[in-house]
């Protein structure tokens, strides 16, 4: 089958082994896999992930310096369960989003970034049954690939503990960044106020539900939530991932507020903890999601109590993943680019279309 | 009046001027001030604190670059009142300790970070008779002065939010280490593990109520704690405060925890965000105290619920404080040395005295 290989830093359009479901498998055929900015960040700062497995006292399995195939925000169609797998509740022809990790024994293999199985951006690959979710309410398969980063969103409020009357701003309107203010006003949070570098992602934040929305190279995200509000408990969340951007948080923050931390920086980075101290803030930093939070951003999407579909800015084939990633680097014109087997050379604008009411 | 003038990066003993009580003022003799941490810091790394006011939103009146008398941890005994204030609660002959502020209309100016009015480490100073108060139960004077970096370990132990069943690490030692080891054990933590480089502070953890204290040149705080317990939450405190222990921290706690950073360290600090994501950590930056936390710390003080007596381990008069900064940069010998008018004029070391019970 057809696959994008990661080799060193390049992409690379090859055919790769046919995945064989084991017992308690799926062999799906990928409909959807979103790119996500921690693919970017893998491909680019492979260097820094070998200190995660020393700091997590494990070695990491995953080497991103040998072949591996991205993608952890799909949605695929069941085409047949392996043996031991009857019991399963999904059936060939099940359309299907799943956390990405496969089951081998006691081990949890990440989809994605793994050098044995394949992830998302393959023709083909291997699920466990066990946490294969089929898709509810006939939600069509692209705005079910939005589960993954929308769950990341969902489990990045639950880390910030909002209490009624707490103010938010978001640094950053990337997906991570639309995740939270699509939840945050799903919550009813009354100040939502956002800042990207991108009119486009600005306009998506208010799409999305940011009530002020700033370029911040014409007013500090912070200065603009002094205007509108500057009263309420603050949280600031940092979801852009680059550095220098801690530092400017715990810089601009108000005293005693929170700061959470989506955004996923890789290098070493500085700040002054001087000022965190005087201040007494508190940094909460937030990686994935748990399995319920993954569940529930599912009936979320398919029940309409969200919507994402502003998010889903394009789609592209195999062939045009290395350029999308090119353009996602730039974070300008668009926000999730969804990758679809057998979908345009090219990263191809996607018709905004509603879920209907 | 004699005072310990810092003046740039040095230590001087001179005349001042005779401070006079205001309306609502007492003007105080002071008995004894210790010499804390933040002193040290202040004096070595005057260049970093400019920056705290500009994050503050606000300008800091105080210019380390000018003259000013440091010390905000003392004991005093009132000497006379100014007008207006003789509906105070105290009255001359009584012994003190306060906040250290003092009121001036609708600013509170920090005492012993001051350029116009003196600290602790003066013959005599104002104090607001608002924010006095009487040391009860005749407390001596030494013990009374501990009231301040006591009550920082109870608000950083606050700061905390424990919950039942959390395991301790406290990385670092000295007067704010061991304030906070002294809360945990009078809180009852079943799992307190201390690591420091002085033997004699680790010595002094044990008897604070530490259950296990290691050498981190032999056993890392952390493995320790694996060591004796390893299963539950655990809150580790980072009470040293120089550049690299936050990335250390971030390194060695396990996932889920909390770091509570109890040290202040001034300088600009690097640490890997990508391990605090994986792990997703919560980071606590801990100030100060409030005042209810201050009076509550006096009464635990004097009512003998947390015995402050080994952290006092020495006493020096103003000729031997340059020194006993000195002394207190090695972070080997002494814990907290108090300054006290009159006093040696060389650091001597207090003779362990018990609080009867």
């Amino acid at each position: 089958v057809q696959a994008v290989v990661a080799r060193r830093r390049q992409l690379v359009v090859e055919e790769i082994d046919d995945p064989i479901p084991g017992a308690n498998d799926a062999l799906v055929a990928v409909r959807a896999c979103g790119i996500c900015g921690s693919d970017l960040h893998t491909l680019d700062h492979a260097e820094h992930l070998a200190e995660v497995g020393a700091a997590m006292g494990a070695d990491l399995a995953f080497d991103p310096q040998a072949d591996y195939v991205l993608g952890h925000e799909w949605c695929a169609e069941v085409l047949e369960l392996g043996s031991g797998s009857s019991d399963a509740s999904i059936k060939p022809g099940d359309l299907v989003v799943s956390v990405p990790y496969l089951l081998r024994g006691e081990a949890l293999i990440p989809l994605g970034f793994s050098n044995d199985l394949p992830g998302g951006f393959a023709e083909r690959m291997l699920l466990s049954t066990a946490l294969c979710l089929p898709v509810p309410n006939g939600l069509d398969h692209r705005r079910a690939a939005l589960t993954e980063p929308m769950a990341v969103g969902l489990h990045t409020i639950a880390r910030a503990g909002l209490r009624d009357g707490d103010a938010a701003v978001v640094v950053g309107c990337g997906p991570i960044g639309l995740a939270i203010i699509a939840w945050l006003a799903a919550r009813g949070v009354e100040t939502i106020v956002a800042g990207d570098f991108s009119e486009q992602r600005r306009a998506l934040a208010s799409a999305m539900g940011a009530h002020e929305v700033v370029d911040p190279r014409a007013e500090p995200v912070v200065d603009a939530w002094r205007r509108v509000d500057g009263l309420h408990p603050l949280v600031l969340f940092e979801a852009v991932g680059v550095p220098g951007m801690l530092d400017q948080a715990v810089f601009d923050a108000p005293a005693r507020s929170r700061i959470v931390v989506a955004g996923v920086c890789m290098q070493p980075d500085t700040f002054r903890p001087l000022i965190a101290v005087v201040k007494e803030l508190d940094l909460h930093f937030v990686y994935a999601y748990d399995p319920d939070e993954f569940a529930a951003t599912l009936r979320a999407i398919a029940e309409g109590d969200v919507d994402v579909t502003p998010l889903i800015t394009g789609t592209v084939g195999f062939e045009g993943v290395a350029d999308a990633f090119t353009t996602l680097r730039r974070a300008e014109q668009h926000v999730k680019v969804l990758v679809e087997p057998g979908g345009p050379p090219t990263v191809t604008p996607t018709l905004p279309t509603r879920v209907d009411p």
